[in-house]
């Protein structure tokens, strides 16, 4: 079995509880995300029935405290009434408009308030459906002001490894996780890769400065090689999500974001997971790493996933550049029918109103008991690394803890604690190796202890599984 | 001016009624879709209120007939308490559980469903958050398919002048209307543009017959010169929509579909108009144009535009194909956080009980009373044609009847059209030198009329305008 080849669904889920079994007899209707291809189109994950704060049940009437928030995006929790009734209330007095030709007040009040919240310049929304829409809108706005302004050949993306910034095509392109890429296209001449700023699995030998040093070091020399005028942006998660909540070191961010001004490449963070309350502030680019960046993609926690909305903030001086050139009458030929969306709107002006109302500081004040508490487990002989910050964490799996060495792919430890964990009354979000906790941020200090509690006790038990099945010798 | 830059947009506005003028004075923070150069981060669109059936308000007051039906969407019309109810009772249910992990009841309910009424063996969905996505997934999931199969070189996509697929990278890269590629990049090389099948601006001394057998055999000649295997799919909408209503010869559409049977190319039959009632039923593929298409894409109508939802119907056999490939494990890395959201879903039952509960039948009633009531605006001279098919026309000014010569762009006839249409209490989508009509489907015979007088009014108003400052001599 090679790296980067897991084995079909069919035969990851034998003996799981059913909740994460995909149980496969027939042809099935729905097609669910990341199928594989010896499965697909007759498999059917575990339905959910219900959701209250930080909890979801299931069609067997299993409370399950919704330990990733969904998909990183309840942020408020389940079943908050304010937004059912603010998503009620909009549909009756008004459901759509086209915002080709027409607003509608939620939009309106809603980018003023983005803009406020934003950091530096970045006065201006552009919406869209959700985080894939808000990156395609990021870089086509990016290629389209470099053929306005006279420059066409400055478009190439520079991204990292580990990386994900979407679904589509030209967002998918920019994806540094391996199995994103195996069997798909993308645009892959217009894309630099750079190393995954994890400072786990960095260089043996380096201290975490010295790995900050040949980090933007890398970036150095990749600038020099493909040169600044062909460069059109560089994109990066603060603090990578689905990558495996990778911290990067200290000042790296904000080097990297320096090394971009200072060579006129467009610094695009992608903050669909960092925003909105999960680092403790609306955007985090500024009140957590110090940054102002050109352009910031945000998506579910701005409705806290009650309905697709997302976007990009854009720079007050991106949009002055583009009106002082020599074609005013170029046009940005981009938009979605829900662009704008007054629904999604209302939605994510309710939802911003309870961030605002204590949540946004509740979730600064807990962090740091979260962070505490998950961090005890790295007591566990199974457990590399827990690393995190604001309530976003990640269990790092190792075979070895001293070398750091990885599990094989196919023991699929997140997938084995994830399915003890929720016998337990735990749903995580099973990655590789890697357990991903990030909760709805309206989570409480005895909730956190329970959580703790259930991942220790069922990273032991599957450290025993690996042992007696002969996987594991920790 | 030439052919494809239009005025900016504070250029064009003067003297338009508050709906319709973008207020250009100071920067605005919220950028709307298809912003131009000159004027980005500085317009307003006039807002709409409120919406009740087939009328939306201004903040004015003013009621306005829905002429466009939001974006070709809104088609069981405004405030509809059942939908509104939906959303909210799903959202104190069940806001949101990740489709990577798990599934709802609704997405699995509107699954079957919408199995049931798609044509042939199209029995399986993945669901998007709109038309660009679900092109989107369509063609990853054409690549995908290829790769898979051991053919990766059979990518190339045909399209054709005058379509529009999406506002995303890739999807954009089908668009054939040349404001829509101008200052934008795109994947042209993996692109085959055909001509537009517009039977109004056939080729002068053909009949309608003979311009099928053109378009079908350019079509043919392309294959032969493309060759077969290096083409993936043809991509279509049964009748364009946003380029201009475009209702194809007698024929055409099974034909090419044939061609690509024939050729071992996939077809892509674009929906995201013409289904959920347009042309009087749920999918339009089999029921109006006799096909079994491989893949149809949908959206706006699925939900009436109030929830960002959308998908890609998939044939039983592309499916079995991958599962008996030689490659089992290889992933399909391809799915959005939003992709079967329970509250989208939710929405689009009730709305699809609605169809089914005599809409459809009501749409089909009343398709020929809407098509020949327009039709009478042929009378006058400044309308070359008014064509159409179900609830969806287009209404075509032309400078000169006889030779179907158009008007020049900056004339600007359909927001001219639009304009006077708004002062009598109807709101129509201007399209340059057309004018879209595509009304709620709970439209009625005396509205019918109403829009018909309005429309006529308005056009004679606008030949007098024209006729006033020199622009038409008609």
């Amino acid at each position: 079995m090679t790296a980067h080849s897991p084995k079909p669904a069919d035969h990851q889920t034998s003996a799981r509880p059913k909740l994460d079994a995909a149980r496969v007899d027939r042809q099935r209707p729905l097609v669910q995300p990341w199928p594989q291809a010896g499965s697909i189109g007759t498999t059917l994950l575990g339905p959910i029935g219900s959701g209250d704060g930080i909890y979801v049940t299931d069609e067997a009437g299993r409370k399950l405290m919704d330990g990733p928030a969904g998909m990183w995006c309840v942020n408020v929790g389940h079943r908050r009434a304010e937004l059912a009734d603010a998503m009620r209330d909009q549909a009756m007095a008004l459901s759509y408009s086209s915002p080709w030709y027409t607003t509608s007040a939620p939009s309106l009040q809603l980018a003023e308030r983005l803009a406020a919240h934003a950091p530096g310049d970045l006065d201006h929304v552009f919406f869209t459906t959700g985080g894939s829409s808000a990156v395609e809108t990021a870089l086509r706005f990016m290629q389209f002001s470099n053929n306005v302004r006279g420059r066409p050949e400055k478009k190439i993306i520079v991204s990292r490894q580990g990386a994900y910034h979407g679904s589509t095509y030209l967002s998918a392109s920019l994806n540094g996780r391996p199995r994103d890429l195996n069997w798909m296209d993308s645009l892959s001449d217009k894309v630099v890769m750079l190393s995954c700023p994890n400072p786990f699995q960095r260089p043996s030998g380096m201290d975490e400065a010295q790995f900050a040093d040949f980090l933007v070091d890398e970036f150095r020399q990749v600038i020099e090689r493909v040169g600044a005028e062909n460069i059109g942006a560089h994109v990066a998660e603060p603090i990578m999500a689905s990558g495996g909540v990778i911290v990067p070191p200290a000042g790296y961010v904000k080097r990297m974001f320096e090394l971009c001004r200072a060579n006129d490449i467009l610094y695009i963070a992608d903050e669909v997971v960092t925003a909105f309350g999960r680092l403790g502030h609306v955007f985090a680019s500024k009140d957590v790493f110090g940054i102002e960046p050109d352009m910031i993609t945000f998506a579910k926690g701005v409705t806290s996933g009650y309905f697709p909305l997302g976007g990009v903030m854009i720079s007050a001086r991106l949009l002055e550049e583009l009106r002082r050139s020599n074609h005013p009458e170029a046009m940005f030929a981009h938009g979605l029918t829900y662009s704008s969306h007054p629904i999604g709107c209302a939605v994510a002006l309710k939802n911003l109103d309870i961030l605002e109302d204590g949540l946004l500081e509740h979730a600064r004040a807990i962090s740091p008991y979260f962070q505490k508490s998950l961090k005890t487990l790295e007591e566990l002989p199974l457990v590399g690394e827990v690393r995190g910050m604001g309530l976003m964490a990640c269990v790092d799996c190792v075979a070895d803890k001293v070398n750091r060495n990885p599990l094989a792919l196919d023991v699929e430890v997140g997938k084995r604690i994830d399915a003890h964990c929720q016998e337990r009354g735990l749903l995580v979000r099973p990655l590789i190796n890697m357990c991903v906790i990030s909760p709805p941020l309206i989570i409480t200090e005895p909730e956190i202890d329970r959580m703790t509690e259930i991942l220790s006790a069922s990273i032991r038990q599957t450290m025993d599984d690996l042992t007696r099945d002969g996987l594991w010798n920790g």
